[in-house]
């Protein structure tokens, strides 16, 4: 982090009212409580409330309306994450990615490579494929044939991208990501399985992002579709012929089954398992760990699971569950026999 | 998908009973709804009934019994499903898997490669590894010393086998999967960890199927051992002397632990979670998400798990499960109490 | 395993007391049952005492308290698992992995390797980094920029490790886990979702294990830190700044929420997940398949889940969950119509 800017110049990129020295230079970021002089801090959750009065930071993000609380040069925006979030890539290191096709990438003769497009060490690219303006093809990440990648992607490290995957512009692929193997499709033939060949492939909108050892499977007949915007955490596993709306968000460890179409601006948390086969409305938020196994065709929160507890209480009460069909039984048989009883004539009244 | 057959070549390909003209020709697959002309579909689900009637397919894969409801041509089988895997795999594209070892190999003096296996850019091959007749090491693909890939397998890219891993004959590994990694055997040493050293490996039998970045970890003394017919989805781990039985088949995030047996013709669905050192009977089927803790001795259905509900209704309920052991305790002590009263000479009756 | 041993020998690298014939001549590791002559098992878990009378294993690791059932030579111990780890690595292969660097690999003309370290062919160094004495670089993984790998440290194969890594002493990782991947912040612009740079990286401790195809992602500010001694199965997800205490072991397919701090000496086992934020004291231990959904700040044991049973059962019970919080209003409004019953004056006593 050697960049350096002044704090109007922060203010502009990041689209925030300067309050105070504009000139003040500001060589990195840092929490409210780790903040020294020449840094720049945000504050956002009224948890952290206790932080700002003391902070050491030579300006901090905030809203307007917490500014008579900042003891130093503020930028003021309604969005202060957002502005931290465009103030922090001001300071992140520029990529030396080199330049043009190594000498030990394997590129092959039927595959199309932009001159501006970069192909790191140990990467291998198949017959038919095209990398587009700027993209960047990490090291030893493999790319079978007929692959798109588009304008400005990136793949950082060991990506695969199997045959006929076409990855939009501006995507940002982590390493390990395997897009485009074969969906789980099988056939019983009286317990033996053969295989459903899996003739589809896998589309990537633009400005997609996918995490770390994230898998995205082909389609069985046309291709699983990531829409523009879509950003997938680590460990993510989707299934054939799933569908994900424009800017949904999923967090890490999350599995879709086969078919499921999720929609747009939804977020999924950690841990989720989304059945195949049914449908996520637009706005769907789900909590972590929680199970979907049919529609929600509104928008809203849905949680599900049973949180961990001390062994003790859980060991104890955990094996009610199975009696919790006959224990609403037995309630209600209680209430009808009670409301016989509190029915009788009382001998006092007579 | 240039392949095009005649509608005679397909039903003697899939053994179904030709219904029309067998002189049709078929470019293609699709679903009944999107099918077009030289196209060919499959009715199997009841739910999709609307879509035969209008279907534009040229031929439609189906049950005899529901062969008068089909518009144009048929091929008539019991199984229609497995009928389409077959057909499917008519107009999978063929793999060009190139010849011979590619000069980016690295492959050590002492492992040795049949004339007709296929050895890809960026593999390495470790010494005393056997790669038989026909099998295929696709690019950036790592074996250790002494593997065996039998004929006909396939690893498809970045797929890392590590020493002594033994794979039959025609199976087919996905991207990243990791095979043979050390099981997870630590020995507490007044708190700090020893390793116990894993001295097994992998057997992997005839038609496995591996799913991407799945890891199948190689066993303490003796071999972690997967049958023929196993079909394994993506991201599932399988832990260190897991046994799974023939064509027993596990979908995608499903995580087996240590010394487990899961019998012959299981499914288990995604996200399922299995303890350490217990047995699952032939034909036992969990579903999604479930977790099973302790030995499954009879074939069947197994369920677990809560659904996802509007987070208000769970955050009303759901923190009434630590109640559940003292509401099942009161509700017995209002059953006694109730037929105490109940049980009282009724003064009208005297 | 042509690794051959006395008894006496194995007695002094356990710190067991021998029993018997310490000249006895040790060739292999076995399981109570299944050994032979010249083959050393354990016994530690009382369930398996029927195999102890009758194996035929020349010697026998156990406590003292145990030693008069064993029918063979004995190393008595009072902590026969530790020993047993003791011996299972006096038989593992050695491991060979080549000497200097690979012609193979690519190394960045920038980039320091002791010269008792081993690159490996297709591995991919970037500028900066540094492999300190007897590391280790497997085929095909990828080092970025300004890397660390300490003494000693091995990355198995097909290992990233992204710019700034910070790997310590006798570390393990094993193939296809990501260190150092961008954490998932993400900040909103009216649906839009923007990146908020990943500006931290990961260090990890000294003799830290890291399971196949596990993930750990670099930190937004700070760095990520895993401290000496941590063990980490296989597909296990770690989010930007999390930190995890010294010693603590986490089995497979776990996943920890961003800046979620785990203490030292905790254990938690396969599957779990952990939410973002929050804090669990040292000695913690949560049961597989919990969901930890606050901070723990007591040591002992916490669970949550439901385990699978029978569809049926399940079926019948599971929708009452919903009612959960009606049926313990109901009972509560019983017990009150109840007490009010039984304080009715008793027309008999009167």
């Amino acid at each position: 982090m050697s960049a350096q800017f002044t704090l109007a110049e922060l203010a502009e990129c990041c689209g925030a009212d300067l309050q105070g020295d504009g000139n003040c230079r500001i060589q990195g970021v840092e929490t409210l409580d780790n903040a020294a002089e020449g840094q720049i801090s945000f504050f956002n959750n009224p948890r952290y409330r206790r932080f700002l009065q003391d902070t050491r930071a030579s300006a901090v993000i905030l809203r307007p309306s917490d500014a008579r609380d900042c003891p130093t040069n503020a930028l003021l925006t309604d969005n202060p994450y957002l502005a931290w979030a465009r103030v922090t890539r001001c300071f992140a290191p520029v990529l030396e990615l080199g330049k043009g096709i190594h000498d030990a990438a394997e590129v092959d003769e039927e595959a199309s490579i932009h001159p501006d497009a970069v192909v790191a060490a140990g990467a291998v690219i198949g017959a038919g494929s095209r990398i587009e303006a700027n993209a960047y093809v990490g090291p030893n990440c493999v790319l079978g044939r007929d692959v798109l990648l588009g304008e400005g992607s990136r793949l950082l490290a060991s990506v695969v991208l199997m045959d006929g995957v076409r990855i939009g512009r501006e995507c940002l692929i982590h390493p390990g990501a395997v897009i485009g193997a074969d969906g789980f499709g099988l056939a019983s033939d009286q317990g033996r399985w053969e295989k459903v060949a899996q003739l589809g492939s896998v589309t990537l909108g633009d400005h997609v992002e996918v995490g770390a050892n994230t898998t995205i499977d082909r389609g069985a007949i046309h291709d699983t579709v990531i829409h523009d915007g879509v950003k997938l955490d680590n460990q993510i596993q989707v299934a054939h012929n799933v569908e994900i709306g424009e800017n949904t968000a999923i967090a890490a460890c999350t599995g879709i089954s086969g078919s499921t179409r999720i929609g747009a601006g939804c977020t999924l948390a950690g841990g989720v398992g989304v059945v195949g086969h049914i449908e996520l409305a637009d706005g769907v938020h789900v909590s972590g760990a929680s199970v979907v196994s049919r529609s929600l065709r509104e928008p809203g929160v849905y949680t599900g699971g049973i949180l961990a507890m001390p062994h003790k209480i859980w060991q104890k009460n955990i094996a009610r569950i199975k009696q919790l069909d006959s224990m609403a039984r037995r309630l209600k048989e209680l209430e009808k026999a009670l409301s016989r009883l509190e029915a009788q004539p009382d001998d006092n009244e007579k």
